[in-house]
């Protein structure tokens, strides 16, 4: 059994740091990296870049909204084909500084509110689909199983990966709790690695209302924010290997 | 004889409309596209790159500094490091969006400010040189002949395409007239044309002060902007054909 | 009887024109000057308020998202403490350059996807009208009649000036036509003079469905944009003056 | 005998945190508040006047270039027009998000290489003295002893605070010692405090020779970064109340 753990890097822009990146990368096996619209820059992408590969963590675009101000949490009322052009246009910046670093790009998974768009609507999945496949077709498209990323990304016959959250709470329906609801959140780290394990290797997870619900995880994200995500980070994978769950990245060789 | 006729485009922004690209397309033989940090967006990157490639016009990146506002225009102290990763970063995203229209980009040449500030600093000229080579060292490499930019372009096994200015003065050493000064720019057409077929076939131009300098001139440059710049560009064209002048871009096939 | 007619203008940005604001200002009464974050910068403000000063034209904030790539015409999901805050930093901007020009800020109106989410959302009208209210609550505060921008404008005290668009269809409700509906649109510029004169002096307009209802108009919004607004611009106030229409700015002396 | 302390604050953006306000504003009289530009956005402007006030801190603008991917420490060529309009702007922005708290704005003083490049060149600062005094010729405006921000300040008739940094090395000129050379800064905090008691009592202090120049102290800038800014400022301000100062923004009642 193996699994992905992927985290949101590359969120630092200028004078401004966000995360800790080098605590975070020793425990991943797949970086997010920021584009420069939401959040990120083109030397912290270039030195993002350089520090996973050093770790030999997989390296994926993590495109946003152009909304540095709200850092891409704020739903925009953007058409499918600028959805399209600036999924495009970042993937492609990243790929250019990844060529100066010497790494291959593996994967993709949208940010915050476009990720969130996405996943109630078809057509913007669709729009962000099509993006990454016409930019390069090997990339491993990053999605909230059972949502339109999956499926889009699928009916272009892109490679995805399955994404659960193991610190998040589910709805019997296979959603994440909305984030306002009590209980949306597991806040004990050892009851999320357990969840996780689980995941992993039943293929179920329990809702909130206690049910048991099936999920599928191929990649598991990692919150990098907060002042304990590396240590998080750490006791998630610790207990993974425990239990005999490889961490690798979806593309890396078995 | 051939010779490359070279013009910005894709300078529009969102709402905003620079430039008719529709109009000069049909003379040039390479087209420089904005790349979102002084003009640009996403969408107005891959409908110029659309539009240039219905023509068969080469499409290259046109990297310039971060300044929407001053449209690249205008000095920037930035390191070498910072220059290396906006160039590389603009190139990728450019990139990308050809990918989507499936395109090659051909060549890069910087933008305004950052062309004249690598003019006048070989380290700078360096740092775009480098951040070209490694997205991608089959890219022709546009600059001022005698500069940095052509030097350090060649030091890295670059090709280069040496660039001259039909409708700009120049002085006895080679370089251009200052704007500010009297007779910077050549303002008859019909005269400009006469020297670019000078500059292509005799190899040699009429400096400000009367005598006649060496030019190498592997691409023009043909100003987009003003009201009268389509018919400029097929004034010029005309006359380069007529006087058996084939106007091709510098990696198109003979 | 009288009544203003105001127009969106200083919307050029760096390099980019747009508008023919000069063509523009001899037409109408008050000027809705935009204040760097849909469009405008500190030069285009400072230049606008310069114009409109010496045409007499009462000047007004026009605030708009922080969306200059989608020209704040696209919704963003804005906290109602953002929306108030994005509001007084965009007047404050522009009072800042009216006191070196030596003018006094006259009135507010909301721009773009800013003024219609607030017609549909009350909150976000209150944020807006508090922020107006707070910066300075002698500014006039331009609003759709009926919508919640007046009644949050009122319920604060502030003076408030019913907008309508003569060149706009109206349902029988009193809202605007959707842009997407055949017929949204009056395209007649004499047929849009008579609306407007009738909306003035008989404080009625014929609804799409052929009934007429009642709409108050305060001030008249002349579209800017188009090759022919301000030929349009003046065909309308030449026929409210013929009916006897007065053409002032609602806080001009009579 | 008085002095003012002031400090950088309010340099947060969106979601990212930059210094430590809230420690730092017990100990200083006047808070140079960021205006968007390098720094800070409306919602960030509109809490650290809040925060500010609520300690009896003078509040005052911090106009900055608009370079947020540099934080506005590069060096940009702007025209001296384009200098009066920005400050202008940013100034006003403050300005209207002071009145929705209700504070006055005491103070102006340029950021970062705004700063640096009018101490170093006459045309700048009086752009940006002028922009000062047509907002409004009752605020404070601070600069570097014998510089043209004080000369043209001065000539406008503007109130000037000549401001000195306690942690920072002198030549014999009068000048800051440049960054790069050894011994630019003071390290460490009790002989900051002793220059800066000896600046605000003798009106001298020891330049990087060892010779004794004269300074006039109205401000002593207190640097908000690092992880010990705030034990520094409060050292800083126990040593020079120890030694019989106090601590007044330059406008405060006596």
């Amino acid at each position: 059994m193996r699994v992905d753990l992927n985290a949101d890097v590359g969120e630092s822009f200028g004078a401004y740091r966000l995360g800790d990146d080098a605590a975070l990368l020793p425990y991943v096996s797949s970086a997010n990296i920021a584009c420069g619209f939401h959040a990120g820059d083109p030397s912290v992408m270039r030195r993002t870049l350089e520090a996973a590969a050093a770790r030999g963590v997989a390296v994926g675009a993590h495109p946003g909204l152009p909304d540095l101000a709200g850092f891409g949490r704020r739903n925009m009322d953007l058409a499918p084909e600028t959805v399209y052009d600036i999924v495009a246009y970042q993937i492609g910046a990243l790929l250019g500084l990844a060529r100066t670093v010497g790494v291959r790009l593996a994967h993709v998974k949208a940010h915050g509110a476009l990720y969130n768009m996405a996943v109630a609507n078809a057509v913007l999945a669709a729009a962000i689909a099509r993006a990454v496949h016409d930019v390069d077709d090997r990339l491993i498209f990053f999605g909230l199983p059972g949502s339109p990323l999956i499926a889009e990304g699928e009916r272009l016959g892109l490679r995805t990966a399955s994404e659960v959250f193991s610190d998040c709470s589910y709805e019997p329906d296979g959603s994440l709790t909305p984030r306002r609801l009590p209980g949306a959140f597991v806040h004990d780290p050892e009851q999320a690695a357990r969840r996780a394990v689980r995941m992993v290797l039943e293929h179920v997870v329990e809702a909130r209302d206690g049910t048991t619900i099936d999920v599928r995880a191929d990649t598991i994200c990692v919150h990098g924010d907060g002042p304990s995500a590396a240590s998080i980070a750490r006791l998630l994978r610790q207990r993974l290997e425990e239990a005999g769950v490889g961490i690798r990245a979806p593309g890396a060789e078995a």
